[in-house]
């Protein structure tokens, strides 16, 4: 039985005391280099998969320093703390350049915790939107692999139709938001790697907040996960429902605030990123 | 003339390339340790008082991994990568333990970046509230010496005063909604540093969510500056409009989503974190 393309991507070589090797996956090309989410994604699953872990992942935030090349590159995991019932990580990716020099493409840190049970409220509740199986299939771009990967259906801010500078006529907690349902197309089983990648899904707010094709990308992107590892069985391979807004947009960066619900309406992980644009 | 308490507290001795030593101050003592923003903004001023800084400072997080006890820390502060108009930051602060054994209790990353001027929008308008000079100076609890730091003005969601575990009965976006007004007490400016540790000046949301008092701290926080420094040159010693609310709360941890506003209503900052609670 072959693995998963997700799972074969996430695939890492150690190679010393906190030190793994790892391949870009062609399965997962953006337009430049891996989609950023599956680089989250194998962070935390090596967080995860590591002898030592204590708990699950609570927080997570990845920099993206450069664009990441296609090929080999080295990951560098450290644990700076581990308490009772929290432990920090520290992780740094590394990649040669064209002169064989190694370059940080990617810094970030986490936590994970062994969570006990208190008191609780959702806050965030879902918004109310049409059910997965009425929407239609997203017409993907074939040209970027990692797009076909997932099974989309569109609720609200689509890619523009119309690339025609015209900005949102919306109000402005709606002019930049997005709502789509999201899976896996063949059925793999949402974990925390695959939640992480999920946070990422989102294109760049500015694209449909002003109908302009504008090179951008993701700086920094922090998850907070809210499930644990039951509540993530309980979704399985059904949808989520992701939705990211923009918040500020000003010279050359914008901030995005986004939230990834089950179908049964729990929050499984809130997310922010910083994005640069360049116009 | 003696340095303003903040400058004073922000002050470090420099050891060897990246190293620093500083000590916390008394001035910005929190119940246990120093004021986490205080921490924070000490980072932010290391990073914009580096020789080797390129431009000011877009993105930060850091991860508070234990109290920080009263007395010395080391800083270590490390450029990961330098763009052409970004800069990629990591950093630690470590103490030593009861055994005069170094442990990190602080990790985070941050990037800094030459802005250009680009199309620009706010999607995060200020909320109409009342002038700070019509509003009554906060009744700050004097145990806390750091909240003497500030001149706060409450709009909604102060601290309760009865602590008789009614949950909030306003609606689920309100529940944990607080907006202040906020400014330093003898009139320092505002800077990056400044803006740093004011994007921490929030008590737990927990507290105010459900009017019961119960251990909470800061675990991760995120700040994404939209300001550059001639809009706080703007803001000068003037008021900021803070606004924080929760998001999820569940199992021993949840999330706040947060902004501040110039008087004149821009966006310099907006702000996550990651907070623990006991119960």
């Amino acid at each position: 039985m072959s693995l998963h393309v997700f799972d074969a991507a996430l695939q890492l070589q150690p190679q010393a005391e906190g030190v793994y090797l790892g391949v870009t996956s062609p399965a997962w090309a953006n337009m430049v280099g891996p989609f950023g989410g599956m680089t989250a994604a194998t962070v935390v699953q090596a967080i995860v998969s590591h002898a030592q872990c204590l708990g699950e992942p609570v927080s997570l935030t990845v920099n993206y320093l450069a664009a990441i090349a296609d090929g080999a590159f080295t990951l560098q995991l450290r644990i700076a703390r581990t308490n009772r019932s929290t432990q920090h990580w520290v992780f740094e990716i590394q990649q040669a350049d064209s002169d064989g020099q190694m370059q940080c493409v990617l810094t970030g840190t986490a936590m994970t915790a062994a969570r006990r049970d208190t008191w609780g409220a959702n806050d965030l509740p879902m918004p109310q939107v049409p059910a997965p199986h009425t929407l239609p299939d997203a017409l993907i771009p074939k040209s970027v692999v990692w797009l076909t990967r997932y099974d989309m259906r569109g609720v609200v801010g689509g890619l523009p139709q119309v690339w025609d500078r015209s900005e949102s006529p919306l109000p402005l907690h709606e002019a930049s938001l997005s709502q789509l349902w999201v899976r896996d197309r063949v059925g793999r089983a949402l974990d925390f790697a695959a939640l992480a990648a999920t946070a990422d899904i989102f294109f760049p707010r500015v694209w449909v907040r002003r109908a302009h094709w504008t090179p951008a990308g993701t700086v920094s992107m922090t998850v907070y996960f809210h499930a644990d590892s039951a509540q993530l069985a309980e979704v399985g391979s059904g949808y989520v429902l992701a939705q990211a807004r923009g918040q500020v947009f000003r010279k050359g960066f914008f901030d995005q605030s986004g939230c990834l619900w089950s179908e049964g309406g729990v929050p499984l992980a809130t997310t922010h990123q910083l994005v640069y644009f360049k116009e």
